[in-house]
């Protein structure tokens, strides 16, 4: 018995195995992508929980329609249309996590071979989703205010292009923010080529500095797809995110996701509703902002202390993550090993780029982890950094 | 832009506009899948997530490892084992559903152009999947006790099939149940043609009369995949399934799993262990069986009565679905048309074939609708018959 050809381009990923390091006691993990469970809004959450189930509606458990509780749809919808980009309900899948989204997008796009962008460096398990759809990926690098548009722009025109895979807020690994003029170079570019823009959007709503630019459905909402998620900004085990697709493609896109599993849980779709609609995440936004932009300062002035120009670090103006180079050549992958044997996790650049690349740098998460533990973690970097 | 070969395949789910109907007013379908919701076990659901939220446990809504939640996986095996399958928590993988379970092993397992083998007929949406996937599907077909051995042997022997999908046990949509002396054969006929055999189980707890036989995990627990799901004995919303594998495969689709939405909800995970474990669904299971094997008994003897011998019913012993046929050769696919008119629904027996068949057939659900609704249903459904 074989396995298909699917499975074995699946390589085990890195996520899994940081996921699986976080759980060993002792390690102060700057490796996933984990919130800070002591800021998760669970009076909110737990209140809500009550209140549905006192409603002793019995149909909450019964299957549903696949593309997700109507409501939910419309008020995620109306606050696209508040940002300018002009969507609808019709128009809004609910998935299991934004991850979904984009396996869905990948199995409604991609045949074997075809040809998409990503940036250099990317988010890792959309990566091993493009590796895994047997894609031929190709890698625009990223400057200080985005994608560079003369790469963008020869790519586009060598190969027939599905979409261009983008995280243009807060990117994850690299922290880099698109600026809006980018933006609209870009969406202009993808019009003109026929590419479809795929908009990942996780950390849009952990925003410490500035304002955010618009997204890409502004510019093209015809050719753009925008990915979101409750895993950020309420709870990551609600296992809830959304894509927002053009009519052409969102068809396929619900067809699609009942055939995979039929349907996400209505039960936490009532219950992010609610807390949307009543309001109750504002003031939860504005602790996580103030506590996550405190954990980043520090993280960032312990580095500087610590490392005296040795890990170049880039500030990111929301988020999670901190894109830090060595410049003393030190290879990162290496470097992991000594680091894990003192107790400290992070995750190596090399893993973000689909062919070369980050061999010196690496990802720091600053949610997860408490003051304490940024400033003990980072002394531990250190250590390893010099044994 | 052009969507993807599988995206074209994937036709529009009969499932999807199934669920669909039953939203509307005013029909009674039988053309579902659907429980009851009103006897959903609603208290102890309730009172073991309200336990759970007043622990305080903040990690509760953390992300968490992919195979699932280790104590449900613990129970999950040992009663496996106690039914003489033997399988262990490490090799048992929790899913969205048992739907899942079968898109992860599709991936796991086929490329294009592979070789299965279904049921004729046999469960509609696990054809979408197959359908999409690009293999090529043969068919078995099904006597009184089972799958047609002769057929399979000739299959197997003429084909290199990659898997052998069959739900033994009250099978939906035929309702019929494979004795434990047919499974031994076809396991051995599978081990010595190395074919996977992928056991497809939701309706195992609804037994109504008889014995179970044992599962084809008994007989080649190296060659079996057995797949499971909490929505026909706790509720659909949970979208909790699992299946279990033996190693060979368990780390492909564990690692497949990861790739398509990193894990399923943990908190829905906690709520059914403890269900399970406090033994919670016993009482519950009880008044299922009792209240469905009622529903059964009723809806033979409505189209008994009312049809007196023009549509022959197939009585299964536990599950959720009367499999009847035409003896006037009335087309199932062309009443339908009629039946919705007036206000009743079934699911056509053709959509449940790979190739072509059951044209004079129906599944007709009787696990949702109400004793009276069922007594009502069958009355439109002469009515749509003789119009």
């Amino acid at each position: 018995m074989q396995l298909s050809n699917t499975a074995k381009a699946t390589g085990d990923s890195f996520v899994r195995n940081i996921l699986a390091l976080t759980q060993k006691p002792g390690v102060i993990s700057f490796a996933g992508g984990l919130p800070d469970p002591l800021l998760f809004p669970l009076t909110p959450i737990s209140s809500t929980i009550k209140e549905i189930l006192d409603e002793q509606s019995p149909n909450i458990f019964q299957y549903g329609p696949t593309a997700g509780y109507l409501p939910l749809r419309e008020i995620i919808a109306s606050q696209y249309n508040q940002k300018g980009y002009n969507t609808n309900a019709q128009n809004i899948l609910i998935t299991q996590g934004s991850q979904q989204g984009l396996d869905i997008l990948c199995r409604a796009l991609l045949n074997p071979n075809d040809n998409i962008v990503v940036e250099a460096p990317t988010y890792l398990a959309a990566l091993q989703l493009f590796k895994a759809s047997g894609a031929n990926i190709y890698e625009v690098s990223l400057e200080e205010d985005g994608p560079n548009i003369d790469e963008l722009k020869s790519i586009f025109k060598k190969h027939n292009i599905k979409f261009f895979y983008t995280t243009p807020t807060y990117q994850n690994p690299s922290g880099i923010t698109c600026s809006g003029q980018k933006r609209k170079k870009i969406a202009q570019l993808a019009k003109e080529n026929d590419v479809c823009i795929i908009e990942d959007n996780p950390y849009g709503a952990l925003r410490y500095e500035g304002s955010e630019p618009y997204s890409y459905g502004v510019y093209w909402s015809e050719g753009t797809v925008v990915l979101g998620t409750a895993s950020k900004i309420a709870a990551p085990d609600f296992r809830l995110g959304w894509l927002s697709a053009p009519s052409f493609l969102y068809e396929a896109c619900a067809r699609l996701k009942g055939a995979m599993d039929l349907q996400s849980s209505y039960f936490f779709q009532r219950v992010f509703y609610r807390l949307l609609e009543n309001d109750s995440l504002r003031i939860h936004k504005k602790n996580l902002i103030r506590s996550y932009k405190q954990k980043r300062d520090l993280m960032v002035k312990e580095i500087e202390e610590n490392f005296k120009g040795l890990l170049e670090v880039n500030i990111p103006k929301g988020g999670m993550f901190l894109w830090a180079k060595f410049t003393d050549g030190t290879d990162t992958m290496e470097l992991f090993e000594k680091a894990v044997k003192e107790h400290v996790a992070y995750a190596p650049g090399s893993v973000f780029y689909a062919s070369k690349g980050g061999e010196n740098a690496m990802r720091l998460n600053f949610s997860h982890a408490s003051l304490e533990k940024i400033k003990e973690g980072i002394k531990r970097l250190k250590r390893a950094h010099q044994s």
